[in-house]
């Protein structure tokens, strides 16, 4: 175990908690820890290109496709969404208080080092394929995600 | 402290966070790890046996007891459930890929002597009896659960 | 790395994930734990006090002070809530088994010295001032949070 290395699963796919993982993997790696986030389930959302990729996939992946958001830019909040309105009053704050915006939380992350590794189970049962996800991004499942966090002292499901 | 002991609670009662918890369980579980997982408030629901019980319960404890799914095959997805329609079309498209069933999953976590513990304060604020609840289950309230997190190096919350 | 110091992120300002939070933070305080609670997006809500505080905001803000709940006896279920009605449903079968309210456990979070702080970020987003939360608290950003995490051995986010 390691004082300098953090883990997070990222199982959200909301616009807040997806903020939340960034600012506290950011901050980890401004003070210097190695840090690991795991992308899984929703959270495979945040990680999509914002363009329509088109690929071969079974009926219910199209479909699956179709119902869930395509990137950073298109999350909802996980409260008071108000149907994309409660998504857009944040961003709207977050510009004006000069917050920086998920997509630049992301590209931090990348610049720092942060290591972003989206779950390839939870990518077979969404019908995700790698073209449809932002480059730099490592492959991995639930054992690969057990390692890191035995070697990290803060472990954090969001 | 111990590199080899996990503890997860699993609070909420999403189909979706049930697998991950279970996943995450029989994965740490498979590479050695003790693991002990706690459920609490809506996550008893994925403990419940599927048949209902007919129990001497007061008229809010019944209340909830209609409006709680019962059991592992009828949870609904933490988003996109879209009345069950969500639940069904992962659990289709999770057979199609011979993905485990949140049950059989429970099932192996069974098997490789994941320890399952109800919460006892959360059953009876809710009402639950364990008579309702699955075999094999251990009974503890917070102290018990902090006991192990404790000699854990991996506690999620989920 | 210290085991006897806990950590709580309480990003939800659901009234059951509260409740488990400060269930959990008063359980590890009475077990001898220094803990440290950190409330941040919708959690900052738990913390506002019930009354209506005149204060020169923006617009925004203001709405978004509109739509929040105001306070511990203002919170919704994260689930079956209805329109506040099982919340309601939850308070009334809690009074009636003697089980702590929200504000209670609140209390004797203070009273046992659990650290509560207020993530000044999340509250300069959502427009939230110092005036409009209880008192006692302590103030703070993710990198305090990063340094209390690193000491101890148990670290949730709720």
């Amino acid at each position: 175990m390691s004082a300098n290395k953090k883990t997070i699963i990222v199982f959200s796919g909301d616009l807040d908690k997806a903020m939340a993982s960034f600012i506290i993997a950011n901050g980890a790696a401004a003070m210097g820890n190695e840090v690991s986030m795991f992308f899984t389930f929703w959270g495979l959302n945040i990680l999509k290109k914002p363009e329509s990729i088109k690929l071969k996939k079974s009926f219910l992946e199209t479909l699956f496709g179709w119902i869930m958001p395509r990137g950073a830019e298109k999350l909802g909040l996980s409260k008071m969404n108000f149907g994309g309105m409660g998504a857009f009053m944040m961003k709207t704050i977050m510009r004006k208080k000069n917050v920086s915006t998920l997509n630049e939380l992301i590209a931090t992350a990348r610049e720092m080092g942060v290591k972003m590794i989206a779950c390839t189970m939870a990518m077979d049962v969404m019908g995700i394929k790698e073209e449809e996800l932002i480059d730099g991004l490592e492959y991995g499942g639930v054992i690969s995600y057990l390692g890191e966090a035995d070697e990290a002292n803060v472990n954090l499901f969001i």
